[in-house]
């Protein structure tokens, strides 16, 4: 059997068909054009799943579930998607609409649950039961993985790891509180933190390369500068890490999984981020001389959202 | 079949007969004397074991398996509890000693987690398969209960909820980090807080009940003198509530259960400390509009943790 994978954003729409090892066999993409509204995007995720199953020589017989993953969650009680924030879609019926013309099981998770899922079928964590995924971009996205199956709670919003709170109190975060991890450990926090140090030091490297115009300062300004030995931007990234490992020791004390992969914007800091983390995260371990869940960077990159989402009919 | 229940605390030894719905047919207890080291403790469970069977007129052929709850860990590569640190073990081999004299099954958990198993069998969580238990006393303990199991993770040591960091660079933690979730949601903390507000309004009620001295203070006098609406106690004890919110807000987030239930010390403030969670919590939750956990109180008290243990070997 093989499964239709939706990757759905705010930008495009990538369908793929995919093997049941997680393997992509054909894909297609559109742009989503938000302003559509929903209705016609689905219509485009169902048009576009035909057309990949055309393409790889299969038919609709073969397949066994369509997945997709949204910047959104689904609820478990009513199967409708109550947010869809980025796509300004609320309560939408993603699944009733789609069946109008695939009348296959339909399966919907969040985008960054996904994309941990995928990592855990064919992915850095291939073959790991328990794993907890993390989108360190805009925001902080979290994927969890237990016993192999995505994990998103009784009510379906579980799994929103970059709002746990780390600095109570801290900085104000998009969803009313203060303090959230993704202010800290997010590129965004990244890029707010080299401003702040640029402003204040104009002689460091985070200012020259951008000229003192800081609305250019992005956070791989701030981490090359830092990879440079720039001793502001060294600050800045150690300040960094230090809250990222505050996040991954809340998962760790609380869920000890096996592995905890990185992806999203910052994981492409790659072995300097790793070995950052790998220096200070022993320190902030409960049980020191325990063994304890591996920090990993994700594999899969772009494809990792129709790979999950496929995977989530399995 | 039937199982036995060890609670093992630093005070006493408390072992009961249990049936397979939590019912406690038979108990007995002896004083644990630390200082006696591992071996004659465990001695004692064991003939505590056979002497509540024979108490309650079963045999050890009717004994499915012996489970064990204690303030520490096992390690589930070895069978070991590499820590128990109030009893001052250390690399015990418990279940080794254990089945030199009654050779059954031996399940081992912490003592927070066995409690929780406990409510989510025969307590407040009864029959809900996603629960997570929380022991708001000295320290906050954590119990995480998914598809009615106790959930200790890959290396063990997972659910250690209360040293979530909520406040980094807070608080010094008794693990070495600052800013832990017990240091601001346990007894502990709501002692130190009122010490702190005591000291600074000679005029509040918690001075006056302790005729100013401060040592006296206790997590009662704090909540009693709230309850009876004094101005400065109050203060404290809503600060002590956004506390507790915000780690149930990081639960929620993370794990999204279906009940949360608090146990230990602080949950005898009972309804009046229910109300104020429930009052603060819906403003922090991160999907207003969807259901999130119920939080309730623990029923069993004093024999959760005889029965979680039995219910180890279910």
């Amino acid at each position: 059997m093989v499964y239709i994978g939706i990757d759905l954003g705010g930008t495009s729409v990538k369908v793929g068909l995919v093997d049941e090892n997680g393997k992509i066999l054909a894909k297609e993409s559109c742009p989503t054009l938000v302003e559509r509204g929903a209705e016609p995007v689905i219509n485009d995720m169902a048009n576009l799943s035909l057309k990949v199953i055309e393409k790889a020589g299969y038919t609709l017989d073969d397949v066994k579930a369509i997945g997709i993953g949204l910047p959104g969650i689904q609820d478990p009680r009513t199967g409708r998607v109550p947010f869809c924030t980025n796509l300004r879609w609320f309560d939408v019926d993603v699944i009733g609409v789609m069946k109008k013309i695939i009348d296959k099981p339909i399966f919907i998770g969040n985008d960054a649950t996904v994309a941990g899922l995928a990592e855990s079928v064919a992915g850095v964590s291939a073959g790991v039961s328990h794993s907890v995924f993390l989108t360190l971009g805009t925001g902080v996205g979290g994927g969890v993985v237990i016993d192999g199956k995505v994990w998103s709670g009784v009510n379906g919003v579980g799994s929103e790891l970059g709002h746990m709170i780390t600095v109570l109190d801290g900085e104000e975060c998009t969803c009313g509180n203060k303090g959230c991890w993704e202010r800290y450990a997010s590129a965004t926090a990244i890029i707010r933190m080299g401003r702040a140090a640029a402003k204040d030091h104009p002689e460091c490297a985070i200012y020259k390369e951008v000229n003192g115009d800081l609305d250019l300062v992005t956070a791989k300004t701030v981490i090359d500068a830092a990879k440079a030995g720039d001793e502001i931007a060294v600050k800045v990234f150690d300040n960094y890490v230090y809250h990222l490992c505050a996040g991954l020791v809340n998962i760790i004390n609380f869920m000890d999984p096996e592995v905890i992969v990185l992806g999203g914007g910052v994981s492409h800091a790659g072995q300097f981020l790793l070995d950052a983390i790998r220096a200070k995260l022993p320190s902030m371990i409960f049980y020191k001389t325990m063994p304890y869940a591996r920090i990993e960077l994700a594999v899969l990159g772009n494809d990792a959202g129709i790979i999950g989402a496929a995977m989530l009919g399995k």
